[in-house]
């Protein structure tokens, strides 16, 4: 990709996105003795970034398939993201959730029109249930995390940040299926080369910070970690990106995303999701890596079920 | 006081207030078909609005009445505000809190460097633990609600807010004390003398409402209230002013309430204390009043115990 390429992403998708606001503490500076700026997707229209790469996926397909409708299968953001996307530009969205999906996230894909198939909680019923949409309908599959147009509208999140700050010393991102990380990383060595992106990951599905080291991508055995949003594996087209342009992974213990949550509600007064306290908990994992530099973090989102707090 | 004497209440403070943002939402804007400006104040230092007044009042005293200090008897925001009000202009504030106060709510008086008192947990041991510091040391009582300089230090809120937003049909405010809803419809009857101010308050501690109908300043009987900011009484010096310039007041349920901060935290990501949602409800409960309007709404403040949520 040539830097204007990447330019031309952000202008194809900023009719349809907020530009969200770059916040920063005076007490998150104290703590960390860092100067931080918090690039917050959580107020991104849906509630995460999401939106971004899901809206230039569809803008990426020729008029034809989009006539035709896309499908995806997810029980989180991308769900609502994609829907969303797809009724701003007037696309049918077939969205595959499982039957174990909270009703709060069915209800909030129903409310952006999303076709919903409930299947059984498994990856096979997943794939299997999409495949038979697209052969029935002709719909084209969005991948969440792994479709390269999504990669891309991700990476426009660390492109506002930049603009809008320069000289940021490191910008660091949550990890879970390694969309959000590949658009910035990728994004970020050609609009601020010097800025190294560093991946926060938790301990119990630290399958990014393993595949690093193995050079192949690695699985989780277990999944139960807070930060719903960072289960999913890395994908074989944001692998070689992140390979390539991520400097490294921060991994984080479950209490300590818990008090890093804690901290961004009860002093900043914001609501974010337990996957955006774990690039904080980073933050604050590692303080003689960022003390006096300029640090960018991607808050990713701050869709939390309200009747399942950790507090 | 005159339009001067007001400005001036501003320029005295700025220098020591956060300029808070003020938000919008098209969701909530779609739910009350009105446009609404919410005016952030839980982004303000020490997570409330109370910081502009408690600091007015201290710029206000006589330097040789500074050097003795300030006391003040209040568990909640107030005993924040005035503490950091205080510590920022080297004065040293005498807190007087009930036993029963929160551990949290101590701890963040004494980060301001707070001198906490511990009384028993009623209005007589209040006010005679505090007459006896004034006694003791020379400080001057800082009435968190009654007193007029703290009353002129909070209506400077809504001035920000209205030389943000011109043309305001109306502004929400919520009513506990008194000293923002007096200081806001003072401001306001000034600067936007179109602008119609509001006060929302809960049924069960509607002193507010009946003190304006009976023309007296009525109390509660009960105070079990969620809005645990809004259980005082209004005041000789805040009552006459709210009597002048306030146009009514909107009395909202508990669960209305619930749902009105549910509605913010889910959708607009940002963490408001029960008191805020109050003027939230308010807005949803009479969509009559405000349809096609503009409407600002101050936002009082963000501080919760995250142990003790409604959800």
């Amino acid at each position: 990709m040539t830097t204007t390429e990447l330019q031309q992403v952000y202008e194809i998708i900023k009719p349809y996105v907020h530009k969200t606001p770059v916040l920063t503490s005076r007490l998150l500076n104290a703590e960390c003795d860092a100067t931080v700026f918090l690039k917050c997707e959580n107020f991104q229209k849906t509630g995460s970034y999401k939106l971004r790469g899901a809206t230039h996926a569809i803008l990426n397909l020729p008029e034809l398939d989009r006539n035709k409708g896309i499908v995806t299968h997810s029980s989180g953001n991308f769900a609502q993201a994609l829907s969303c996307a797809a009724k701003n530009l007037g696309v049918k969205a077939h969205i595959v959730m499982p039957s174990s999906a909270p009703n709060a996230k069915k209800n909030a894909v129903k409310e952006y029109s999303g076709i919903i198939t409930v299947c059984d909680p498994n990856l096979k019923a997943r794939e299997a249930e999409s495949a038979k949409i697209q052969q029935e309908t002709g719909a084209t599959f969005i991948h969440p995390s792994n479709d390269l147009q999504v990669i891309l509208g991700q990476g426009t999140a660390s492109y506002e940040l930049i603009q809008e700050q320069s000289n940021l010393d490191y910008i660091i991102c949550p990890v879970g299926g390694g969309g959000l990380i590949a658009g910035t990383s990728l994004f970020t060595h050609h609009f601020s080369p010097k800025t190294k992106v560093i991946g926060a990951e938790p301990f119990k599905v630290d399958d990014a910070y393993r595949s690093l080291l193995s050079g192949k991508i690695e699985t989780n055995e277990i999944s139960d970690t807070i930060a719903d949003g960072l289960k999913t594996n890395l994908g074989s087209n944001n692998f070689p990106i992140i390979q390539k342009y991520v400097d490294r992974i921060i991994r984080v213990k479950e209490q300590e995303i818990v008090d890093a949550m804690r901290f961004v509600w009860e002093r900043m007064k914001i609501v974010i999701e337990p996957s955006s306290a774990v690039a904080i908990a980073a933050l604050l994992k590692e303080p003689q890596i960022f003390e006096n530099k300029k640090v960018g973090i991607i808050i990713s989102g701050g869709n939390v079920d309200l009747g399942q707090l950790p507090f």
